[in-house]
């Protein structure tokens, strides 16, 4: 187990198992849990500052409207967190984007792109970090970065 | 011990001793200390959990910029939260706004403008809550109102 | 009747009446009624002062657009009033909540998310007020937080 | 006395004397009065119901941050109401603006431009309104649409 | 004809009509026509020039993006223009809003809410323009108000 | 003379003037002066109207607020309009932004960044588009693009 | 082929063959193609740098989220580049719109409105430009003027 | 050097040097360097695409505005990126904040809070990152922690 994946509600799945597919296609191990910094405030504390021991490396934490939890979780851990702002309904993410971004110096959150992309990327960003010490999953980030250029190729016909 | 008024950081007190002023002047007594929730997030769980125990009724938080303190507090205890959120340097206290008022079903936390009015309302909204069962405290709180009526009076020689 | 649960339109009931259910699962007894602040000012005015000599501890005001409710009745009574901005159609509840949360500094509104999460909160937040002063509101309070850990327990499977 | 020109705050004025000095070019009598619609709501009420029988034409009213007194006085008489968002602290006055424009269908506000500028054209504004029936004052109008015209002729040398 | 209702396009019509059924009610005569600052600039000045020697007293226009059309007809006559911001596609109207509400000191335009609320509410702020030299308005405006309130009264029903 | 450059007010000169340091440096010839879309519109529409017989190839327009002068421009002439948002005191040019950019299908105004940035990039715009049959002005603009090059080079040291 | 027209991704196709209409209109030839800033960067380079030489005069680049395309292919080439911002899913194009439009000076990117209005401008301002020294495409943009205006007199029936 | 701190202009490092000075406190070694996306392009490419080999682990990129170099180098190079939005003029560094956040699925950038909390927690992040097998580091990390607590402990007197 390498990453936590970690979200409020079960309801952000749907956005946030696009950083778990990331994951598999990197052949990265995680455990996704929904952990909810609001209503299991004493097992986000639990789970946070076991995360290291536990063996994680990195955490990834989606949540929306007042989205506490990435940033609690980054002061729990010296881990790096990255923080995935879910699209809410009546502000579109906006308060899920500033909620997790502002930290105050010292905590910091690595933020992605709210919603579907920004999950996405927080997998790869994972994958990324871990890349620093692992040889073979850099090699599969540059094919990963290859297939991005293959795709832009493809699209060309679209645009008869 | 009535209030206990927290905040993120001694340079958020100039705001926050506003909300101690109003209780200074309904005669509540209260507490107040830095508590932050990203630098300190055990010691915010213990005075969260322990403040029922140790006599609060209400707490009054502040916090600025990805402002978690007001409702990882409200998680934490089944007493009333007060959030005000501190005007920050770059967006000017709408990320603070949005990242406390914006609070998931199940975790409420009463939120005030932004700034130094909102310090002041946080108070008197303390003052609110606690006079539904004390009777002098409403009193005082009628004479208050009254007192704003009279200010009013007092501008109008300002506009000639 | 304990809570008095106003909106400027019967249109705002579907949001509001989260507020109820969540009185309803308190056993708090309250009034629902539409008060308009600008197509029935008078009435409003009248609501609002008699608030207290009907016996009403916490008033619940929901408004949406350049939405007034809330702050005027504040204005009316000494009792605590809380907002909850209704989610409106072209700005999406930015202007019903600037308009509740940035009440001056004297009169406070304890404002609560846009739409059907800052209405259920609003219900909270009520039973936490009365609770100050009534143990066995505590109780359901606790058992209420309990049950939020228990759903997040549940949602796990939903995860696979 | 044709024009009420009223505020929320004494602080207001030096924003509002600018509607009070158009008004003095277009020889159009006006009173200026404090009337807050948050600590003094009686008094708004009585102020405003009382307007037409005074024998005022047109009310104009300035507020900032949560900005009801327009709106509210728009609610409790039938004459044209203008609205001026001040500029506030923190947001700058988009929400005042928010709340003075957003009013609901049924009660209109005529909503002028954040600040300075938004004052000075509500004296204009009620200039326009009170011509409507008043050949003379549409002639000092045209008057005052050519001396903006001048205005930019002398501007030109500013360019060199 | 005492009144012009314009706008940049026919598709502004369905929002529009919304001032010609409050004008239909009221019994004020006007006329709807389609006159864009952009696609018949000429038209527009034309228009505007015209429209005071026609007998219009009010002008009424609505355009939605980056809006132009009020505030250049409120250039080219000295009538009274109310201003209604359409809903944009992609930001909701708050470009419409800004771009007519924001004019410089000189020139006023009167701003109603964004959509189909401002348009009704342009259709009765020319009546209260028109009621301030027009008695029998002034007491259907009296009776608009009433019909207000007794809707207020119906939606107590809608809550059970 | 090449290019006109206009604004509604002397008071924007100081940021328009970027614009004008510009063409001097690649020597194209230009007029400054005020037309104001509110104020003198009759002589924006004949300015407008007039700039392609006087030779203009380019047109720069710089306006605040309720900034309509770059798409009236447009509106009246085939000629490219480039339009710079000033800075305005409240919103901060976000208003003057929208105001220029949003505008709709059929009359495209070239926009540029809020301030003296975009003040600057109106005048080496103008320069790109007169280059396309100036092979000259072209030399010049590789020239310029270089020199930035060189400004980071010597900004190396300013980090030690 | 005297213009390209470039996108991010073939999603962008159905808003940017707008332009593509408009140049079709105006019997200018052109290149769509889709070159990604973010997954093809050498590419984008190659495609800017090379820009000139192929005999294009203008680029049209279409970009939503975090747009870079406009810009970076801004600084490869001294070609005039016109930025068309996406509509994006949470944020409606305000991102696309700043991403674009707020470039530092030196490097101007001439910016459109977001959407399909914008990306029909691009091909009009492509014509303008094309036009300042091609006598028979400024005849063509006169026609499309006088289009506009027939439309319009079009419309004057669906007001009925 | 495990760290690459870079930035569009030297106006920048007053802000960005608090990334460094962290670094500094934890004995991270790095380079920084003036590496504009706008204004050296080339240099930007051959900087990214060369990072990895030079034996960089780590970029830190800053940029203001339209802020692309921190999405452009990520695109270049399978490092992770860390962003900071610096605080631009007009819009306070939310045009900074959404050019740097809102990346496409593909390639992600780490964004950090506008400004000098922002640059701060870049430096922290960095760290964090390369603790993940670097044990030494993961200790000072540690200690750092325990230092904000301590901070925290020794503003309790500043609220007297």
């Amino acid at each position: 187990m390498s990453v936590g994946i970690i979200m409020g509600s079960s309801s952000d799945w749907p956005t946030m198992k696009l950083a778990a597919e990331m994951l598999d296609e990197f052949g990265i191990q995680y455990e996704a849990k929904v952990v909810s910094a609001h209503r299991t405030p004493k097992d986000m504390v639990a789970y946070a500052e076991s995360a290291g021991e536990r063996g994680f490396k990195v955490i990834i934490a989606g949540a929306g409207g007042a989205a506490h939890l990435p940033g609690m979780v980054a002061s729990l851990t010296n881990l790096p967190v990255i923080g995935v702002p879910i699209e809410s309904k009546s502000l579109k993410g906006l308060d899920s984007l500033l909620s997790i971004v502002q930290m105050p110096g010292g905590i910091p959150v690595a933020t992605m792109a709210i919603g579907e992309a920004g999950a996405k990327n927080a997998g790869i960003f994972a994958a990324r970090m871990l890349a620093i010490s692992d040889g073979d999953l850099s090699s599969k980030l540059s094919e990963y970065t290859k297939s991005l250029e293959d795709k832009v190729e493809a699209m060309q016909n679209d645009l008869k």
